[in-house]
């Protein structure tokens, strides 16, 4: 399986993919999500795919291919009609392996998250679906997220927002990976992450990650142990019947107010039923 | 959609459900989705139930009905007899309905989280499929989860233990059902509790938690602050090319040792392809 997040920040994008894919538990390796797609000073594109790896690489093929192309990633006036040729190349894939696909008991089933910068426009952040339709992020919504999403969803809902500087962005893209690594063995290391800065038109910005990168490591050793200390503090229902009107949680008699979930007794003789 | 978790531990079991269901953005209601079986001094069960509404309810109608039965919750001489019960519940469901649901190209998809204590044996907690079979909760994976689980797996999996007291199992209980109801509007309050404390054999804590209830108010105000507290907190990556060593992330040129991902430029003339 997969995980990426992207975010589109006032500051800039950044992009976070794991590198696990498998085929059954036998078949686990690692593969590169993410494509970079850059002229220095005109334009960074950047994509990142999930699903069939068969098919993301066939559309990466095709996209990275198509540089001397009438219409291609390197001559589209804008990020828009760059989403629309990663469509393009995803309903190309499409035509030629679904059927075959089909046939075999096989969804076509891809998702991708691209996003990027063409000189004169505004950074710009986009999801894909199978279909090579594709939404863009806004200001209400602006991050995305594909594969294995739900795991680091939580801490992605409570901190981003698109005031937030791209290395906090980072951070948070971060510990919702490790949440996911923690709780899904089918993602993981090496990850790729890359910032991009408004504006700049180049890639300033680019890790590799693994299990040897000092921050990473700090970031998993922390966030895991400040979370149980956190949940420590936090204190603990108190069911004291002996305790007044402070009582966190509603004792069992009151809970009637809001009706009692099916509870059944053994009917005895002479009880009614 | 549904959230229910629960846990077994050495002190006792806790089981925490929401009551969100529906049937398309236009038919969410309530549902209870806990049921209790109690004959006080000699034994307490409780199920959890997610997936199809109309096959929960039919399953827990066969087992609440089969009180005056040869075989009955009521009479099973242990916990495992009682598993066999509901699975054969859910496999008498599946007889009557499941070819009726095909025809009409519904899946038949349930899935329930059974547990308690039999006198004489200790609490124990199982997992029940669509097909009737189960698994056993043991002390290296103590706890199940069913429904949209993964947005709450990542604070279950850091936190509980066997070993850990059944009040703060009820607390990470209600903090994982916070970060699925903040991330996902298909799970719902109000939420049903029960701790179930060994060898009481009988039902001594139980809270229906609806907005008003003000440990859970305290819990989702404090568990979001204190995140985006400890988030702040953990330092951001630093790029500053300038710094040596104790750099938090690889530098650019470091990450070729790992490979970079595809890179794709123009070819320009007179550059090497």
């Amino acid at each position: 399986m997969t995980y990426c997040v992207a975010m589109r920040l006032d500051a800039g994008l950044v992009f976070l993919s794991d590198s696990r894919t498998n085929a059954g538990v036998d078949a686990v390796a690692t593969a590169r999500k993410m494509t970079v797609f850059e002229e220095p000073g005109d334009r960074v594109m950047v994509l990142m795919t999930a699903g069939n790896l068969a098919i993301s690489q066939a559309v990466r093929q095709i996209l990275v291919e198509g540089r001397d192309e009438a219409r291609s990633l390197w001559k589209a006036r804008d990020m828009f009609e760059a989403a629309t040729l990663v469509g393009d190349a995803v309903r190309q894939v499409h035509k030629r392996d679904a059927h075959a696909l089909r046939e075999a008991g096989i969804e076509f089933n891809v998702s991708m998250i691209f996003g990027g910068q063409v000189r004169g426009e505004r950074a710009r952040l986009f999801q894909l679906y199978a279909a090579g339709n594709f939404v863009e992020a806004m200001p209400e919504n602006c991050y995305f997220q594909i594969g294995e999403a739900k795991y680091g969803k939580p801490i992605v809902d409570r901190v981003v927002q698109p005031s937030m500087p791209l290395g906090e962005a980072a951070k948070c893209a971060l510990i919702s990976m490790d949440s996911t690594l923690k709780s899904n063995i089918s993602v993981g290391l090496p990850l790729d992450l890359l910032v991009y800065e408004a504006d700049a038109l180049r890639v300033t910005r680019f890790v590799n990650i693994d299990e040897k990168n000092a921050y990473f490591r700090m970031i998993r050793d922390t966030w895991g142990q400040r979370l149980r200390q956190v949940f420590g503090e936090i204190s603990d229902p108190q069911w004291d019947a002996s305790l007044p009107a402070e009582f966190p949680l509603a004792r069992q008699g009151e809970a009637d107010r809001w009706g009692q979930p099916v509870r059944a007794r053994r009917r005895r003789p002479g009880t009614p039923a």
